[in-house]
């Protein structure tokens, strides 16, 4: 049993506190030497916007879905509907108060522990999203390779 | 390590897509060779409904449910609150433009492929649904088959 | 293959009807000789309150939080938008008919299982939650615990 072990998050989700679930997850992962793939779909993909926005040659509709979706990891909103008044605002101060990690440094430290931060080319395509709009760590894979990592993974979770 | 891999999802969730990525991946492990099977459970029943009406002996309660729950894969709504405003039908028009497979393509293709489709029969005593309103390639099981199967895949996925 | 197998449920969600279905499956797999346990983290937390109010020495951003979060499982709201008018109520009305357990009593079967119902210690601090709070069957641990059991587990599921 010396092989490494693997986790294999697929990252669906647009919401801010299950991005961090996900970033959290991955990071204790890496930290106990799992090889360690978040593999970004839908509107999960929002997590590796680069905050600033990117000139790019974009049909009418591809132009929307980039003002609509939230461009980057501090700009998405939350999963819980009862929040929904107060926000990640809220939440972002209490984290700051127990000092937790915001979302886009639990990504810089994915980053660091060469964690694996797959963009989903199909979305991309779909949404209109180019690869300078994403962060420069991105790698760039389909459902195939997800499930080429995930059928040998030890911990595999769809968020 | 000749064996069958496989792969066992449940689709909890009833919006479109969550249940498009449900069945992406599962006809993608499909094409691996994989045994796939997507357990329905909750509102994810929905994704097997027929289009159209079926008559049949209901109470009071089940009558509304049958009416409030969305009939059939297309029928049904997002996830994604922020899109709420345009829904499925701006989404379709992108996929349509990219050549993407609607819901119902997918499902399609998951019954050609032999993706075995359970339908959960403790959600179907629940909600009031009856087998003459699923599509007829539903199977019939329960959490205990679910977990038998689960218990050896090598990606089980909770969507 | 005489070792014992074992199921390891993330509940991130507060929402009523997805905690049944994670009692559920927990419950199934307790059945079937799995080592359960369900890891409670962010609004999944809340399944393990306790009914009644605690004295706690709190800030006042805790005392909302604790407000404003649902006091134990029966209080949860549900996932599905389409049924908010409606909401649990209905629900509960229609489980009691055919005879389906409720949240609360699906939580009681678990402790007579021995399922380990761990509560996320990052989540408690953050959201100023304390033991006195919570079911005394709570176990109490962090994201490590949860993948020394998950990388060597047979269903892993985040729900």
């Amino acid at each position: 049993m010396s092989e490494t072990k693997s986790t294999n998050i697929i990252l669906f989700s647009g919401d801010y506190d299950k991005a961090m679930a996900a970033y959290i997850i991955a990071n204790g992962a890496a930290a106990y030497d799992h090889k360690v793939t978040i593999f970004h779909t839908f509107w999960g993909l929002n997590a590796l916007r680069k905050d600033e926005p990117i000139k790019a040659n974009k049909t009418l509709l591809e132009k929307m879905f980039g003002k609509m979706m939230p461009r980057g990891a501090e700009k998405m909103g939350l999963s819980n509907m009862h929040f929904a008044g107060m926000g990640p605002k809220l939440i972002k101060k209490v984290m700051k108060k127990h000092n937790a990690m915001p979302l886009g440094d639990l990504i810089n430290m994915a980053e660091e522990q060469e964690i694996n931060l797959v963009a989903c080319t199909m979305t991309m395509d779909l949404l209109g999203l180019q690869k300078a709009e994403l962060r420069e760590s991105s790698q760039y894979a389909g459902v195939a390779a997800y499930l080429g990592e995930a059928e040998d993974g030890n911990v595999n979770l769809f968020i």
